[in-house]
């Protein structure tokens, strides 16, 4: 395996990086994915750096659609509430916030709490569930360059989600994430396109 | 640019997942990074997955070696109490677990609180934190592509670093990086070669 990286792979992980969507409703299809490429991008979620090589994270693949349905009906509920906070935006109605029934799978990202204290964890309790995040990043750009799309699906409430999938207290829920192939990478995010926010510049976050 | 990645993209990506590492003391050399260079890491870091494209995510560069030098005390302070925790097992005191005076540059990177609600930031405050998450291991990936290395140093208390760098209440410290160029990157993950912990496996990763 090469150690040194050239030129032309730092073109291809920025094209990557630069591709990679959150990806909503109906631009995911419910072609299968292949088990065997399922665990690649899993494999890429596993080799993510996390606090003392703890590996805090737990993948629940979600095919069940009475499970996913419960879910969806969870959206429903806590986006009828987000969409009172966003009234004065006439925007935020229309908007598709999730695919949780449209995609091929839906996946649970769990971080499972220490039974031990964790080398790098002494200080700061949350560098676990950063872990777990890290983890995500990497899963969503392996998903990417398999032309894969991957949605997080963030106006779910964690309790209820966990409830549905029966999911302990030894374990938080970071991310519920739908993913599938799709039948189009919008060329740039959506948020960016309808103008519901403006892309930072360099100068920009760098300045506190 | 590219829309559809191949075979050998994937390779890429997976090697570059695969030889990044948690760089750590006197693997750092002091060799000069190029601001274009540093920028290009910032790029990779800004085009981050964030919660309603919120971009919450701010980067501070500390170059001066009295302020690295007052980080490294509090590093100091809070490692000799982390010594305490793992005084059952030799390994910890022989362990180096900072670069912050051998590296090139440090990076302390902020989450900075919304001042008005975020799209998908409604039912779960986390994200937005979990955003800069995403951006982190988006600036470790390329940064490793130009075969430069990042450690996560999280042996300090925020407030301390906070304090030091005059931040004010309106960021949180997600993360203080180590940067440098290296004269070697492990092949496998230092706390692995050393067995602290084991890596699991796909099927590990999987089972509650």
């Amino acid at each position: 395996m090469r150690k040194e990286f050239t030129k032309a792979d730092i073109e291809i992980l920025k094209n990557i990086m630069l591709q990679r969507r959150d990806v909503r409703g109906n631009r995911f299809l419910k072609t299968q994915i292949d088990d065997e490429i399922l665990n690649e991008i899993l494999n890429a979620a596993n080799c993510a750096p996390s606090v003392g090589f703890s590996q805090p994270w737990k993948f629940i693949l979600i095919k069940d659609e009475t499970k996913r349905d419960k879910i969806y009906q969870e959206f429903l509920k806590e986006n009828k509430k987000a969409k009172k906070i966003f009234e004065d935006n006439k925007l935020y109605a229309n908007l598709k916030l999730e695919g949780i029934k449209e995609s091929y799978i839906n996946l649970a990202v769990l971080y499972e709490k220490p039974k031990k204290s964790i080398l790098g964890q002494t200080s700061q309790k949350k560098v676990g569930e950063y872990s777990v995040v890290c983890a995500i990043q990497n899963l969503w750009l392996m998903a990417r360059a398999y032309n894969i799309g991957v949605g997080w699906i963030s106006i779910l409430k964690p309790k209820k989600v966990k409830k549905i999938l029966n999911i302990d207290k030894n374990y938080k829920l970071i991310a519920y994430l739908a993913i599938g192939y799709v039948n189009e990478f919008l060329d740039e995010p959506e948020l960016l396109k309808l103008n519901w926010e403006k892309r930072k510049t360099l100068e920009e976050i760098q300045t506190i």
